[in-house]
């Protein structure tokens, strides 16, 4: 009853930390080869989209929403892929990835895809206050 | 303007037709290593889950939540996989399948992975009868 959120360690290893949204919370992956996102519903337990009530899912698709579009806004994107896996990390998460044709695993999907080149500090630094700004997070 | 709406001749080429929900086709992957179903909205010209306008992305989530929780019933995984990637067919598509520790990739995602295994005849018409009897379609 009520146990806290608490972030899956893999996810807080492999990620930055850009905001809290109402329900999720939204992170970078620290993998400079893709604009990539990746939002935690801030709720203990979660494994599968279909555990969550249908009023929380719709807040959920409102924030992928907000966060596709911003990466659409930023990026530029020839697609944008949007995916909730969960096979390696089972706290329910969503990606939200803007692909271009020209990138490290186009038309593959990015998962598993040689290793995460980590962003320089002052990109990060940059990308993360960019994203925060715009989501107002 | 009212374009009709024609399902992407991979996709088809690929799948066998389950049936058609309010806004969603239902399609079975032709691929025996993985309860595999995909949603296309019928409505020309979809590319990304943003271009649906919010009462139709409902719909979809509401399409989703019904086929996953069918492929839990039917074969109690141990994750679903929710995707809209697009990056090979852009028509817009959603993959809902069901994934157990033992399948052929796990824990990778499933795309690319080698040949697809198609069904034999019967099994295909028996998968495709009990898919279409739960969903109504």
């Amino acid at each position: 009853m009520n146990e806290p959120f608490e972030l899956d360690a893999r996810l807080a290893g492999d990620t930055h930390f850009i905001g809290d949204l109402a329900l999720s919370r939204v992170l970078l992956m620290d993998d400079a080869r893709w604009p990539w996102l990746i939002l935690v519903p801030r709720r203990a337990g979660l494994r599968e989209l279909v555990d969550l009530e249908v009023d929380a899912q719709y807040v959920l698709l409102d924030e992928i929403n907000r966060t596709a579009r911003l990466l659409q806004h930023l990026h530029a994107p020839d697609k944008l892929n949007i995916a909730a896996l969960g096979n390696v990390v089972a706290q329910l998460h969503v990606h939200v990835i803007a692909r271009h044709h020209q990138d490290a695993a186009w038309p593959s999907p990015v998962w598993g895809r040689g290793e995460r080149v980590a962003y320089a500090p002052n990109a990060a630094r940059r990308a993360i206050g960019a994203l925060a700004a715009h989501l107002g997070c």
